[in-house]
Parts: C-alpha cells; structure tokens; sequence
C-alpha cells in the first residue's frame, strides 16, 4: 500500500515536505534550500511526528553543507555548527530530533578535515540512509504490530503516527495498514486531537487516501466509545521513551493509556529505536514543550476564546510504562516494557 | 457576587435569553413569544445547560400560553399539548427539561377547564417559580459546596455549569463563586470542552467577568496537569443523575472522573434534585444524545475534517457513581452517593 503523497524527500539538491499545516485543505509542498528554512518549518508544525522531524533534520543539515559546500572551510565550519543549533533549538520534546543530528555530527566528525563538497555530499548520504532506514523500520513494525491486530478489529489512534509522522508508511497506522494489506478488517476511530487537530486534519486524510474506514471524534468521546465496548485497542506513537519504558506523546495519549486500563483493552505504543532515550531514566525528565495560546484560542480566522484568558497548552504528556501493553519497534515487540527488556531491545550492557 | 448578563428572564410578555451561541464574541439577547422559538434556541445551543433548558422548557409553555390566551379553548388545548411535545423532543439527555415539563403540565391539569388566560397566569407563576427556585437551589448548593474547597485551591471545571447554565449563580461554577465570596482564593482551570467549546467560551467568559482567575486547556490537558499535582479538585454539574447515583454529564466528564480516581483528587458533582432521575435505575439507560457531524467537523467558516470522513458525536457520557467523591445538592452534600442515600435525599420510600 503506497500513499499518494510524500512527506519528505530530497528533489534537485533541496527538501521537498508537504506542508502538512494546510492539510486537508490543500496539498502544497515546500522547497527549503537551507536550515533555516527547515527549522522554521519543524518550529511551526510545516512537517511534525518524531520520525519525520528526525529525517527533517537529517535534510536540514544536508541542504545546508550544499548551500556551503564551495565556502572556505572556517565558514563552512562556523555556519555547519550554527545550523545544528537552530535545528536542535526547534523542537524539544521529540528525540528522533537529537539522534538524527547526532548521526550527522558524528558523519561530520569522521572527515572534518576533508573538502566542504565531500562533506557535504556525505552528509546528503546518512540523511538519505536515515530515511530509508525510517521507511525500513515502520515496515518491519508494521509486520510485527500486525500480528497484534485481530480481525474486525475497532480500533483507536491518536494524533497522527502516520505515514504523514515518518518518512513512510507509519508507526502506529503503519500497523495498521499492514494489517489491512494482510487482509483483515480494521475499522479506525481516530481523535481529532486538539489543540492542532492532527487526528482531524492528517489522520482521517492519510487513511481516507489509502481507503481504510476511518470515524473522527472528539478526543473527549473516546472514554465514552470504550465503555460501551466499541474499541478493542488503542496504538499511538511515540515521541520519546525513557529507559524505564515511560512513554511521551502528544498530549492526551496519557488519558487514554488510562482509560485503556480501566476497560481492560490493550495500550499499545509504535515507535521505531531511535525514538527510545536511554539516557533518561524516567517520563518524569523528559522535557515537555508548551506551545502557543494561539494554538488554543481559536483556528484560522475564528477566535472562541475570550481576550486575556491564560492558556496553558502542554503539547506532550508521560504515560507511566505500567499502562503500556506492549512496545512495538522494529527489533521487536516488548510487552510490558521496562529498564531490562528495553536494555535487551537495544542490546546496550 | 452578581453576574453581569441574565441567562434567562421574563420580561415584557415575552422570554428573553441569552444567545450563548454567539458569546464570547457578542452579548445578545433574543426575544422569543412562542414555544417552536424556545424549543429551537434549546436545540440549537442558544441556551443549554440542565438547569437553564428546565428554566427554558417552562417559559416555553408558560409564552405558547399566553400567545393562545384569547383562543376558544378547544385550540388553546391542542396547541399548547402540541408545544409540550415540541419543548420535550428538543434535547433528550437533560432530565431538567422533562421535569420542568412534568411540573407545567401538573399546573394545567389542576384547572384545565379554567379559562385560557386564567390557565396562562398559572403557568407563568409556576415558570417564575421554577426559576426562583433554581436560583435559590444554587445559592444552597454553593454556600454547601463551599465549604469543600479549600484556601489556594486549584480546580479543575469541564464544560459551563455556571451562571449561563441555571436561572443565576450556577451550579458547579456556583461552588467556586460561593467559595471565592467566602474570601477563599481559587484558581481555574477550564477544559475548552469539544467539540462546542463551552468552556473556552462561557466559563472563561463568566469568570473573567467575575474576576475568578481562569486558565483555559485543551480537554486533552488535563491528565497531565493531574499528573503534575496541579489539581486540588474537579467540580462539573450534571445533565441526570441515575438512581445508583450514576451521572451524566458533558461528554469528557467521565474521563476527568477516571483520571481524578487514578490522582486521589476529589471528584465533585453539583446540581439541583431537578437533575435527579430515580426513575432511572443505572446510568446505561439514561439516553445519550448525539449531535451532527458540523460541530466537529470545523468551527464558523474554518473546516478541518476531510470531506466524506464521517464523524462520531455523543454530547454526554456516564460518570459511574463509585468515581464521585460527592454528589453537591441543595438539600445537602452526599458523599458516596448510591440508591440509598439518594432515596433518603429526596425523601422517598
């Protein structure tokens, strides 16, 4: 099953992104020829979900050592260095991000002294590797978390963990589209995911395009659905694990974990490896980004919230590894994950 | 501590009503002189709330009544038995409108051979009587309910159950205004409340107004501001209480009282016995009204979801009654509520 758009690719020496803020709308494409340009649209939700924005900073480096790459190398150094700061500086919750630019810094690192071109192009090479390790990954996750999956399922996403969220194919609908390329019924119950609308806006787009029955609710009816026993699973991504397992993502994953225990229905999380942090020992230090009132206010030209109400608009929360059935990533599915299993995924001592 | 606007009143001959539809953006009024008129602005939002649609379906009957007080009497009893079934088909869930109803039409069948305009004074006496008293019951509620809150409390609120939800004062909001009279400092916290914004709208409205601090989240937020030890309380009013003590309330509530139970935070339910229905053995069968694709699907110009995905939109969902810490009534506070102690607080057998 391929879908008929493409979140982010390399085209003629610049990156080419939907630009998924104007999703279901219009289906329109940036061109970004520096990193600048790419940080910007991460900061501003252009391209977002933990995979992609990883592959996104792999290409905002690439274009950028291009843009360079017949400078002298103290300033292709000094500008190099600065464009992994505004990358790392745009995001803070997502660790796809800083694994991704670690990657390319260690790249860097191997031939400092080499030309700017030869960098540059090899830098070009481990986004590229990035990405089509990405695609490999939710491929392989799809395979695993499809066994999960049982026939006539019903079940329940939110935000978007799509092929609109990665470089292809997807973390949590990725499992779901490989179980519907295998041949079993999947019926998708998808929140719309306030305050940006992710589940409304790219969700129910992403899966409508690939023609898999998707019903769109507000993420406030989604306790209401299990208790009349209308959901027999819940998937989400993931945009950071801790080493105990602790899961962030998008704000009101952590309700539903919650009320997935209750009901007794399987809570699973769909993330490839980069997105575990090992070096975090629990949710709780896991930094959580807080976005703008405006965000919260209203949407587009419609304002509903009065002039001069606070908002406070967290845009991630922790769910406590307790509440996580199992881990789908491509080296495998850990049910109830915690410090030893993840340690064993990754095969760190 | 009055509030600057009047939900509902008779005034001139004819029922004027906030239109709640259009705030925060403009303060309107309608005038409305028959009961199609009322029955609509229940239906569509212009007025809503248990407690205020009760208000609302007696001046319904108690306008249609007066509109037919010079007609033959054979005409005025058809018509009016006619507005009766159109105020009790405008909302199902809300038990306040059919109590309201059940009150009215006990007032007509007591004199039901008296003349038309002699029927129509005693139907506009039991109205302004169901008003006063509604306003008295939240004075009751509040002054009760007060004495839960404590000092520097930070409460958390979902939907409006204040002022511009009753006939004044407010239920759940009437707590929190009750407490803040009573020099007690409160903070806020109101869910925005999807999909029709309720909270963003009117209960940030209503306390700004008032000069309560209020900080307005997504409904998604508010398990992490639980997780965060950022809440002291939940206070929300309800649509019907079942006999086991069950609530219905605006859809998310149920979630919220989960999610407080995992916390140990106090879950509070306020609301008149108008809002009790011992008819009604459990909440599985009170019914849940569910409402059209449009107010999910985008807000006033803006649309979000994608064309042809449809959409599920349950308005209310059930609260069981082993998640609320107290049910806060005029007639006092039960903590624990359950068919007993129901039983016992409306004095029947």
């Amino acid at each position: 099953m391929r879908t008929p758009f493409q979140t982010i690719a390399w085209v003629d020496g610049h990156v080419k992104m939907l630009d998924q803020r104007r999703l279901p709308g219009s289906v329109d494409y940036l061109h970004l020829d520096d990193a600048a340009g790419v940080a910007e649209a991460i900061r501003t939700l252009a391209i977002r979900g933990a995979p992609a924005i990883g592959c996104a900073a792999a290409y905002g480096v690439a274009v950028e050592a291009r843009r360079l790459r017949g400078a002298a190398r103290d300033d292709f150094s000094a500008t190099l260095a600065h464009a992994f700061e505004l990358l790392a500086g745009s995001r803070p919750t997502a660790v796809n991000l800083f694994w991704a630019l670690h990657r390319m810094r260690a790249v860097w690192a191997t031939g400092a002294s080499d030309p700017p071109a030869t960098i540059a192009e090899r830098l070009l090479l481990e986004a590229h590797a990035i990405l089509a390790e990405d695609v490999a990954a939710n491929r392989r996750m799809g395979d695993l978390g499809a066994a999960l999956v049982p026939d006539d399922a019903r079940i329940l996403t939110h935000c978007n963990a799509g092929a609109l969220a990665t470089a292809g194919h997807g973390t949590a609908l990725g499992v779901i589209r490989s179980a519907a390329a295998a041949g079993k019924r999947v019926a998708v119950f998808a929140d719309e995911t306030r305050p940006v609308l992710q589940g409304a806006r790219l969700t129910a787009w992403e899966l409508q395009q690939d023609g898999i029955p998707v019903t769109l609710l507000p993420d406030v009816a989604a306790g209401h659905l299990m208790a009349r026993s209308r959901i027999d699973l819940v998937i989400v991504g993931a945009d950071r694990v801790a080493a105990n397992g602790d899961v962030a993502n998008k704000i009101g994953t952590f309700p539903l974990a919650v009320l997935a225990a209750r009901h007794g229905i399987p809570f699973y999380v769909a993330c490839p490896l980069s997105t575990l942090d090992l070096s975090i020992e629990t949710g709780s230090a896991i930094p959580i980004e807080e976005r703008g009132r405006e965000e919260v206010a209203g949407y587009g030209a419609e304002t509903w919230a009065p002039d001069g109400v606070p908002v406070f608009n967290p845009a991630f929360d922790v769910t406590p590894a307790e509440l996580v059935t199992a881990l789908i990533t491509e080296a495998g599915v850990v049910r109830k994950p915690d410090r030893a299993s993840l340690r064993a995924l990754v095969g760190s001592p």
